[in-house]
């Protein structure tokens, strides 16, 4: 990979000009009125991507939101690595909580990022990770030192559960075929400690409304007599938990695979101060499943949270009403061997069944996927570990990460392939969250990194 | 009394007119947005209440919304009537759940109302019940017949808690002195039943907010790791209730008087029918304190609901995010003896001490009131009963009600002299809910009823 650091340094100016025009695209795959935003984000992932030197880019239509897909596939004697990443964003609310427009870039230094960090919705999660494979297959071609084959396929539904991209997967496994899959849309623990992810959660994410009587009711003539839906929808989801913080839905833990005392131990070798933790998230106390530290809380045990609820008067001032209804989202983050499905129904089952007689009680399964485990022996592994090598000096540590990127366990099980998941954010990047940012310094670093997998790929292969 | 039947046949269609242009104005008093709307309604009327009779109407202005001010006072020796009622209304959400516009009010006739009601946000509560007086003194002063002093204070805050007519009273004491109060602002049983309501409930009305994190979080990377607001809040809002839905606030039960067997086997009387209850609340059962019957744990027994709660994602689609904050608006009725303000503070202290150490608390307290209970031995209530029994043929039954006035035990305090509550409203009128309506034939009767109240009370005081 000769001349990368310089090419890259040529370059970055136009890289980051790039990125940015593709970040003031809001593709809220979450929200139908953003649908004309995600279809033009489509569209200029491909001219990208066209230009980047793939030979073949096509829209590929969906039931949902399209899949775009390209490749450079030259020579059928060598490898072939598929690069999946996706366009669409997290919804950026609350709004009032930004201190720039979601959708209007901005580059700022901080004390973590002096050399400044992109400010925009999408920035690490997963545009700008996507982005920085786009600029790697560039940088290849354009030098021509593309060791192997590549192709692309870039969703726009990832934010919302991938469900077209189940279909176009099972449909298209020849046009897929590959030896391993590359995706960014992880993070490592830090600029001085790189890591890839081993492991994901699995998800499953459930809308639930508890509807009690028929009509909104005046809270001082009928209260204390008829249930209230907000009261019962707090008792329901309070009864999801114990005094342990352990999660209450009969056959929950069943499938969960309890690590071994030394598995755990090598875990805890992980860089990790926990009043920096605290600190970062302005905390006095972290909160969990007796019995697990906080690594382990989020990574190799499953998780219950409430991401949104909402029923009866919000607005400013007081109204003494009793609501006709309550909702709440709820997801669910599994760990391996949990199959999402089947937690769903297990949760389904048990939430009706705890709801007392004057509420009735509606379970709507959102989407979910299952979680991932991949060996650190594999050859795609040791690519991606020489690679950080390379560009970092350091071996990067296997880490267990609590995100779920739904459909790697789906890859495996539709294409044959392990899936090696090279992340460049940083958990202080605010991924799901407002002023989501993005390093400068980690999107170069990502695009002088990827080129050394495809040469260790290939020759690890041979 | 005389011709009154004949007055309000003549002139029922303008009265109904003159309504619907009141309740055509949105005077919403919880949000600010409404302000210029609850101004103009307080100057319609102050233009109605001189149409009607009164020599001196005047705007007085508050702190926050002016109290409308009017009397026709002839004669020092006669006693003196006070008419207390409001001029704001609540707001009207869910909007999607009124069959016409809160504020485009429409006659439809119903299986209870062949007459027809009138539907919209405040007909019944209370600038239709409110209007009913001015009505009745326009009769009166039209056709000579008004047989004492009358003073009339309508205020704009009834529905955010009175807070500058608690203000206005004590500053004003010569100006409002009074022998009797007289409100229209409940209900009766049914259009064969009149009642009058000798008792109110308290109110204390908070807003909780639950603090996280210091920004919203991936709840995949940090989701078991850190306190959840809303499962939190969740947590902490069931625990204030008991498995018996007993109230678990420390000393909340202290002051609260128990009635005595007979006292409830009394209100055991009063008609009601379970089935039919449910079935017009569409429920397949009510809910509430163990031990006591439906009208007991609505009237007697205090209670604690959740108005409002909201947190999180409650856009479209999923979010997979851990809020920073979750909130929730929670009122708690009251009955005699209970200090709404003890209350309060009883429930901050509680509320403060139940949370866990990862989340930050803040108790806001809205507003509130206490309860009251009036005698049925007064000269006011028999004043009352005698003209019910004029234009309904029977005597009507007293009942507490489980709503609040809050204003109602602050006037006694500081005019001395005793309230009587004669409502003409029905529980199905929908007040604080969609599709708010009042009966013509309540309203009517209403105007009808009322002026026999002066008579009597005039009679009964020589």
């Amino acid at each position: 990979m000769k001349n990368i650091k310089s090419y890259v340094q040529e370059n970055k100016n136009r890289f980051i000009d790039e990125l940015i025009e593709l970040l003031k695209i809001p593709s809220i795959s979450a929200d139908s009125t953003y649908k004309n935003d995600v279809l033009k984000t489509a569209e200029a992932v491909k001219i990208q991507l066209e230009k980047a030197g793939c030979d073949k880019v096509e829209i590929c239509e969906t039931k949902g939101y399209p899949i775009v897909f390209g490749e450079k596939v030259f020579d059928k004697s060598l490898p072939t690595v598929l690069v999946y990443g996706h366009y669409d964003v997290q919804p950026p609310d609350p709004l009032d909580l930004w201190n720039s427009p979601p959708f209007e870039p901005v580059i700022k230094s901080t004390e973590l990022h002096p050399e400044g960090a992109i400010y925009a919705r999408g920035s690490c999660d997963d545009k700008g990770q996507m982005y920085m494979h786009v600029k790697a297959l560039e940088y290849m071609v354009a030098t021509n030192q593309l060791p192997c084959n590549v192709k692309f396929m870039v969703e726009g539904e990832e934010e919302v559960g991938s469900e077209s991209l189940a279909d176009f997967v099972k449909d298209n496994r020849e046009k897929l075929k590959n030896d391993v899959i590359l995706i960014s849309d992880t993070g490592m623990i830090s600029k001085e400690t790189p890591s890839i992810t081993t492991g994901l959660r699995g998800l499953s994410y459930v809308e639930v409304e508890v509807t009690g009587p028929n009509r909104d009711l005046h809270s001082g003539l009928y209260g204390g007599a008829v249930a209230n839906p907000i009261n019962i929808l707090t008792k329901m989801i309070a009864f999801l938990h114990d005094e342990n913080n352990h999660i209450t839905i009969p056959g929950f833990y069943d499938k969960v695979e309890e690590l071994s005392k030394e598995e755990r131990a090598e875990m805890a070798k992980a860089p990790f101060n926990l009043d920096d933790y605290k600190k970062a998230l302005d905390i006095e106390a972290v909160y969990g499943e007796t019995g697990y530290t906080t690594n382990e809380r989020n990574s190799i045990r499953p998780t219950l949270d409430v991401n949104g609820i909402w029923g009866g008067y919000i607005g400013e001032g007081a109204k003494t009403v009793i609501a006709s209804k309550a909702f709440a989202k709820i997801s669910m983050r599994l760990v391996p061997h949990q199959d999402w499905k089947e937690i769903t129904e297990l949760f389904k089952t048990h939430f009706e069944s705890i709801a007392p007689k004057g509420v009735k009680v509606k379970v709507k399964p959102h989407h979910g996927g299952q979680g991932y485990v991949t060996p650190i022996d594999s050859i795609g592994y040791r690519a991606a570990s020489k690679a950080y090598e390379e560009t970092f000096g350091k071996t990067p540590i296997p880490q267990r990460s609590g995100g779920s990127i739904p459909i790697v366990s789906l890859f495996e099980q539709e294409l044959k392939s392990k899936t090696i998941l090279m992340g460049f954010g940083l958990d202080s990047d605010a991924i799901h969250s407002p002023n989501e940012h993005f390093g400068i310094w980690n999107f170069l670093k990502g695009i002088e990194t990827i080129p050394w997998f495809y040469k260790y790929y290939t020759e690890l292969s041979k």
